[in-house]
């Protein structure tokens, strides 16, 4: 299988940056990344079972023959593309810094920024729609939740019941997730963010360091 | 047993014409509970996209044809599906006249209950499935979200913001099922009801009534 990009050069720019399409190895990290980048769009908007590679191929402008060079099949492709951009040996700590009150809130905060970046945003819409049907995308899911930044940071707390704390967080914040961005329940969905962190920061606070009995 | 009970004169009005339906055999009501009861069970396990009536057809041992006769079409079998087997106007009065204090932990009960029966669970389940990815079923869960009992509810206490505070609760108990019964998420999902009880209720008791600012 030939791994050259395609010919057409008018199809492979994106955010203005004009780019060669003579020979690959140079160019290779961008063309992987705008893969990924493609793939969450179509992840996001169809859910991993209804999204297609040739989808994915058409947004990032290559060929299909690329994303399997690149990434095997499409489950591999997801599996990398939900993987989150953030190291969270730097997060946890900063998270569990400050005011020890105030911690529910800074998480929060926290997650709504981590939503707010673009290429964030359609991989987890995307994981989340494809969660509810296909087994695949819930195994991602468990995993992100039982191994995850909510099980680091209520670990570090070092509080009774880290996995219990960190799995009722994580139902909370999926529900934020479906309530605001899937399925638009107002006034939720609409509120500021202000508003959703001081209303829900005290519910992640309970659940990570309060009295579970 | 009438061959005109109202609850199927309602469907048939629902249909816009209402157009009669002719003689009935005596076991109609038998036969339009026996397809919604396999419209809940295929529903909960395909969501509302998968599902085919000709599933729901043969789970309730009866012609397709029957079920047009019935609900008209996929999308109305639908919506008389998931219409919830409780009485508000009983169930809210119950719910605030106990301990003002532990209104959230009998609330998550109350749910807990109800998820629990079995016309009941896939029901919910399929909503919640089908809402990820389909319109029809975002819309109704939105709608049960928004004008639902956790509305009436809120409004009951006599809060201000009752229509945050009741989609607020909302997006935790959409996140509950999400992680314990569809994701599967530990170890939430296989804790005790009573576990989930006391440690939810305080979240739902601080969305409903407690400081949202």
């Amino acid at each position: 299988m030939s791994t050259r990009a395609p010919r057409d050069a008018s199809v492979h720019r994106r955010g203005g940056r004009g780019r060669r399409m003579g020979r690959r190895p140079s160019g290779s990290g961008d063309t992987r990344a705008r893969i990924l980048d493609a793939a969450r769009q179509a992840f996001g908007e169809h859910g991993f079972d209804g999204a297609t590679l040739r989808d994915v191929a058409t947004r990032a402008s290559v060929d299909p023959a690329l994303i399997h060079h690149y990434f095997g099949s499409k489950q591999r492709l997801f599996v990398a593309a939900i993987e989150l951009p953030v190291d969270f040996a730097v997060t946890v700590p900063a998270l569990v810094g400050g005011p020890p009150d105030r911690l529910g809130e800074r998480f929060v905060r926290f997650v709504l920024d981590l939503w707010g970046r673009p290429e964030v945003r359609p991989l987890v819409l995307g994981l989340l729609r494809s969660a509810a049907t296909d087994p695949v995308a819930r195994a991602m899911l468990r995993r992100l939740l039982e191994q995850g930044p909510l099980v680091a940071l209520a670990g570090a707390l070092d509080r009774p019941d880290a996995p219990l704390r960190a799995s009722l967080a994580g139902s909370q914040l999926v529900g934020l997730m479906m309530a605001r961005f899937v399925v638009g329940v107002e006034p939720l969905a609409s509120v500021d963010r202000e508003t959703v962190e001081r209303a829900m920061g005290p519910t992640i606070q309970h659940y990570l360091t309060g009295d579970l009995d």
